[in-house]
């Protein structure tokens, strides 16, 4: 079966987000299987889009989430294009005027979806980098509501270093000839090219290029082809420049601790509840295996599973099938 | 007694390089101690200046390149504003018209300054990061002349990944509102500090940030203070931004392997005859110690030595004295 769920928009109305409040927010989303089955829940990562099928990967009949035996919930995220973001929010929040979101008030608004599709119980969140993340926040903000949580490639705060990292793209954008401060008038396609390529580099660990995975199986003749394509392409045909940038900060800041704890990361994740199983990437630059071993050790009820891969970020991602059969293995085990 | 050597210049007159031909060539060079000692030459890394004393770390009385024992060369690489540079030279190949100098044409003009020095053996040349390639080649297009190599934090071939990597700062500054192609009238402030976000967050590894590091014993509350000061302060004072991009292709495009060996690194290695120490650093995102390892393993009489530090690249620079210290102890018994 092709996954072709349509996609479904919740109207909240005036909402309060942490950068202001939104007059006519909406959460975008998508449904699969019967809402009597037991529901996973799947927010999306950096780049997702519902109408691109970015989950589809793990949902679809004979896959691990599979829509005969779960109801399945795929929710955009605020900035992603789909729910609300700058380059869909009427004046005078639209372009660079749109408040900052945090994961928060994400998952404050996918609870109020999950009420209105009559769910009581959550069997489990699962998501992959900035939906590992929001899965984080879900376990802690609705407890009584969340049994089991899966973070692939992500962590609950992102690191030090990569609020560093990111520093890099984003002013490589605002800075840029075409960006206008987020006025422009076209897509400023300087402004994507500059913030792909400088994260883009954090796609991948050396050992990727140093074995040739770049060439995926001879469609790239070299590593600056496959760089320069894979860092502007998928941005410049489907993203708006200021939606990347708002997306960008709901990362840079999240941080679990900081909703009820002031910060103590120790004592945020010794009061999850929840069944939690982290899965990083062996190479991945952006979300180190050693955060989640950490974070493991924390947590009172937390499983990890390295993916054992060469794929960097991108192991937790649809790209490579090794990763998706590792992930789906250890997700069939953890829900069961 | 403090390093006060002056800046010299050897005249090439016209001088061909790998994008062109430079009518007034020209290396800029120090000298320490007397030429009847061993000589050391150390060509410098990205972002050195001579004026600035960026290797005073390791020269100097009762440092381990002392004067009383050492002839030290210091090299300025191409581009970096002392030796012939895009800010320096006359039209018609001033700024972005200054044609690329690949390290084969530094150290070829640096064995210029050797010749006229009267120097007929080279005991050791030594280089960190930039100028640890540069140390290479010296042993590959002078065999007969270079006894020994030390390369810090430094690689044969800049890795594919590393190539990568530089396509983000290069197109932030390319990408910017103030770069105009490089024919700007005044500092491209808004380039610069693209670049630099861009590069700098290669600096250093996570551990780095993770140990708090970063607030260099109080100097920085936060991270994000240092890495915006960091990444941008001595780059907006000191350079201009065409030198930083003629440089960055230097090191973009620095591999050993095609000097006399078309890419083939395993016989370019096993044919250098010198002795070779490499001092990769443990936390190095930019010259991985897994490149190191494989080198020496090609090479006739390669050493290995890792620093074992959480100060990423810079553990091979002047930042962190426990790291000078280890540095220069190895070197002090390798050169003797």
């Amino acid at each position: 079966m092709a996954l072709k769920a349509s996609v479904s928009v919740h109207l909240h109305g005036e909402f309060e987000v942490a950068g202001g409040t939104l007059p006519n927010a909406f959460t975008a989303y998508q449904v699969y299987g019967d809402p009597t089955n037991p529901c996973i829940l799947v927010p999306t990562c950096y780049g997702a889009r519902l109408s691109l099928s970015s989950e589809a990967h793990l949902v679809g009949e004979h896959k691990v989430l599979d829509p005969r035996k779960y109801f399945v919930v795929i929710f955009a995220t605020f900035g992603n294009g789909e729910s609300s973001s700058p380059s869909n929010t009427a004046a005078p929040f639209d372009g660079p005027r749109f408040p900052y979101c945090s994961y928060e008030d994400n998952v404050r608004a996918q609870k109020a979806v999950v009420d209105a599709l009559g769910v009581k119980k959550v069997h489990c969140v699962i998501g992959y980098s900035m939906g590992g993340q929001q899965a984080y926040y879900w376990a802690l903000m609705y407890p009584y509501l969340v049994e089991r949580v899966i973070a692939i490639c992500s962590a609950a705060r992102t690191s030090i270093h990569n609020r560093c990292i990111i520093e890099g793209p984003k002013y490589a954008m605002i800075a840029s000839k075409d960006f206008h401060d987020g006025e422009y008038k076209s897509t400023p396609r300087h402004g994507i090219r500059a913030f792909g390529r400088s994260l883009f580099a954090w796609a991948y660990d050396p050992s990727f290029y140093r074995e040739h995975l770049y060439t995926m199986n001879g469609a790239y003749l070299t590593a600056e082809s496959f760089f320069v394509e894979q860092s502007e392409s998928y941005w410049l045909q489907f993203w708006d420049a200021n939606d990347l940038l708002a997306l960008l900060e709901t990362w840079q800041r999240g941080d679990v601790s900081q909703v009820f704890h002031r910060g103590d990361l120790e004592e945020t994740l010794g009061s999850i509840h929840a069944k939690v199983l982290l899965m990083p990437s062996k190479t991945d630059p952006l979300f180190k295996v050693e955060e989640s071993q950490m974070e493991v050790s924390l947590l009172p009820r937390g499983e990890l599973q390295v993916i054992d891969s060469l794929w960097g970020h991108f192991a937790g991602s649809s790209v490579h099938s090794p990763d998706i059969e590792f992930i789906s293995r250890r997700i069939d085990t953890f829900l069961s």
